[in-house]
């Protein structure tokens, strides 16, 4: 029986920062993977839709502007395999990584058998002095609509696509639902977006709702909101869905892409003693302990928002609880993003939120048809609002929906760790030309002293 | 004879925001243009040059990536008009701009008199009680190669190109040297580039310096450095220059790029009496006052950093202290970007600078391999460094090397603006997967705590 300081469950963006972080600070770690290294993120989540945005951004804006000429077209097998290619590339980053920080690995599922006992797939048992679990989630499902891999998909099996569907039924608005329908779109597929609630989106704030709903529909997606798919009849070319609205959507293929749920089951919480909430995510404090001392959960099993990025922070602190120091996961701010075209990032609060807070905040909006990058980067129909402590003039929040978001957002981020105001923003030298700027510009309007703007306050 | 409380001479990115600026405090305000608004930056700099990259980065990315078939082709004067387009709306939105802030617009030369008046074209006078000088550069030219605009060109009158020319030479390795090499070899034209200096881009960090000789000989470029051009010769079809190395390069046309002169002949600076430095440069101190208590100068005339948005910044000073305001140009972090491809932004100072000015400073540089999102959009060759102060681990300076480092520099330069430690970096969650990650990990990396490096220290 191997005996180690740390055992971390799960490989992922939760577990491998963990043991990394354990191992750099002198503990003995082993970490357990049952499927890839990389975890979600890697294998199926944020690096492949990421990967595969990229050349469908290129080829759209070749195929739009009219001083190209030609045709270009997209081999959808090479395209794919490029994709895995820069999976396996990272996966296997992933391996190296924990290796060069003397990481034992150990491939299989691994399960609980009391506080201090983990066995990989039932036979042999690691020995912990503190266990972190790193599991993650997995697609839910919807009854009546059961994935099968191959008619329909959910993130996971629809990696596995060999040729362009000619169209797709895509279940659920959420941020997979609009990035896959923003992608899928341009390259040519027929695009069904079928949400439930009232709007896309519907965690976030309802300017993207609104935002992304018009980009979408300009690309020929076809979108329900309000909608239910009461079930999936497969034909035989694709599959025909029943909508409660009465009417019925025929397509190719379908991606169910309806929320996550915890892979808690046949871990063993109950051999240990972990509590769970109610919807069986792992209940933590904000040093990522669970109510027993010795054992830690990090990432989207302890639910929350569900972004490989907080995994990063909370496996870090979790690994730096175990070694004795004193980490807690207290950050300001963590941002978001959704992939679609043009990206939607965020970070803090909105006025609403701000409100039900009790904080007496206001918000500025502007669209960025003053920025010139965003002209020129035909991003002019965006736009970035900042939310402010109406007193104290203190950033409480940015949303910004345009090319580069993901890129520009996390200047906001530091400034909300940092407790900057308007005025920090406003004072700070932004490069011309860049999207960036529209930070410095916005804060610049909240404050009544706009340089590319003509006063239009209120967002 | 009108009267004024401020009159701006020159309406780029000095002028315009002086004016605006001035205006939004309450006076009454003229600026005086002698060719467009919107400046060198709107018509002939920023603006066209980086409209004119957008597509050949799109083009060359479907072009050399095996999953796309089919061929693209730029037509040329299509593209131009393209750009054009673009400078007009925004040469446009500066006069909107300023005539919805209430500035009297004037078009012509505008001349000091005396120190409170300025005569336009000549003829019609304008009294004020401070005048703003924002009257910018002109491209320098070198002995033996005279610009024609047809054979012979500077960064002007290239921008009147009809069509794609087979071959160019371009004199001068600076940032606006490189930015055309970069993006003319990529449509194929044949890239000459003769550097009098031992290194491309000479006033900036070595590590630039070498990474993008490699980018742009990898795309073909012909870099020659130490290399003096002595003379031109026109051909029936193109030139023939005489290289101080003694060999010559024939080329269709020719770009002269080599540094930029003050315009401040025939602006009457000695009819009020406004001093300048040798290189006629007019001398201000960080209220952007000159030697005349009610004169002011902003942007490129006043030297240093010539930089739009240093501009921007140094109108606004100069404006609020027209008006009576107590306002400082000190600004701790001024970035600058080089947009070729990948871009090259920086703030602050490396460690040679930091070392100068006698600060006992570390600088820790990593490739970009072990970020995600740089691996996806080809730039896992680029790099980020981070100089800090020693003691305090207070960030002094940030170089990347990366796309979309235009963008993700801001969060730097607000780093700096705070006075961030590296611990503020690290703690701060960036979204995954992005460039802007880079930063954390650069920081982790410096702390000693990298996730995504095998410890790799020393820049």
């Amino acid at each position: 029986m191997k005996k180690y300081d740390v055992v971390v469950i799960g490989g992922g963006p939760g577990g491998y920062p963990a043991a990394i972080r354990a191992a750099q600070l002198g503990l003995s770690v082993a970490i357990v993977e049952m499927n890839r290294f990389g975890g979600e993120c890697t294998n199926f989540g944020c690096i492949p839709t990421k990967s595969m945005i990229k050349p469908v951004e290129a080829m759209w804006y070749v195929r739009n502007k009219d001083f190209f000429s030609g045709e270009v077209s997209l081999d959808f097998q090479k395209y794919m395999e490029w994709v895995k290619g820069i999976v396996g590339r990272l996966s296997n980053g992933v391996r190296d990584l924990l290796k060069g920080n003397g990481v034992d690995m150990f491939e299989g599922r691994g399960r609980l058998l009391d506080r201090y006992s983990v066995s990989v797939d039932g036979s042999e048992v690691l020995q912990a002095r503190s266990i972190i679990l790193a599991t993650g989630t997995s697609p839910s499902s919807i009854p009546g609509v059961e994935v099968d891999g191959e008619v329909i998909h959910n993130n996971r099996t629809i990696m596995g696509l060999k040729r362009k569907p000619s169209s797709i039924l895509i279940i659920g608005g959420g941020y997979i639902g609009v990035e896959f329908a923003s992608m899928m779109s341009k390259i040519g597929v027929e695009v069904y977006l079928v949400e439930i609630m009232d709007r896309l989106l519907p965690g976030m704030d309802s300017d993207f709702s609104r935002f992304i709903e018009r980009k979408l529909r300009s690309y020929g997606v076809k979108v329900f909101k309000g909608t239910k798919v009461d079930e999936v009849k497969k034909l035989e070319n694709g599959v025909r869905a029943s909508l409660s609205n009465g009417s019925s959507i025929d397509s190719e293929i379908v991606l169910v892409a309806v929320g996550r749920k915890p892979n808690t089951s046949d871990l063993g919480l109950e051999a240990a003693g972990v509590e769970t909430d109610p919807r069986g995510f792992i209940r933590v404090d904000g040093r990522c302990r669970t109510n027993i001392p010795n054992i830690y959960a990090v990432g989207d099993v302890t639910g929350g928002a569900m972004l490989a990025h907080r995994a990063f922070m909370q496996g870090v602190v979790a690994a730096e609880n175990a070694a004795g120091l004193n980490s807690v996961f207290d950050a300001r701010g963590i941002p978001a993003v959704v992939f679609t075209d043009p990206e939607l990032a965020y970070v803090g609060v909105n006025k609403e939120e701000a409100s039900a807070m009790g904080i007496d905040a206001d918000s500025v909006r502007i669209p960025l048809g003053g920025v010139a990058r965003a002209i020129i980067d035909d991003s002019a129909d965006g736009f970035i609002k900042v939310t402010f402590d109406r007193e104290s003039k203190a950033v409480l929040g940015v949303h910004v929906a345009a090319h580069n978001a993901s890129e520009i957002i996390s200047e906001a981020t530091l400034a909300i760790e940092m407790g900057a105001t308007l005025e920090d923003l406003a004072l700070t030298i932004h490069p011309h030309p860049t999207i960036s700027e529209s930070i410095k510009e916005v804060a610049d309007v909240a404050l009544g002293k706009p340089l590319h703007y003509l006063i239009r306050r209120r967002g």
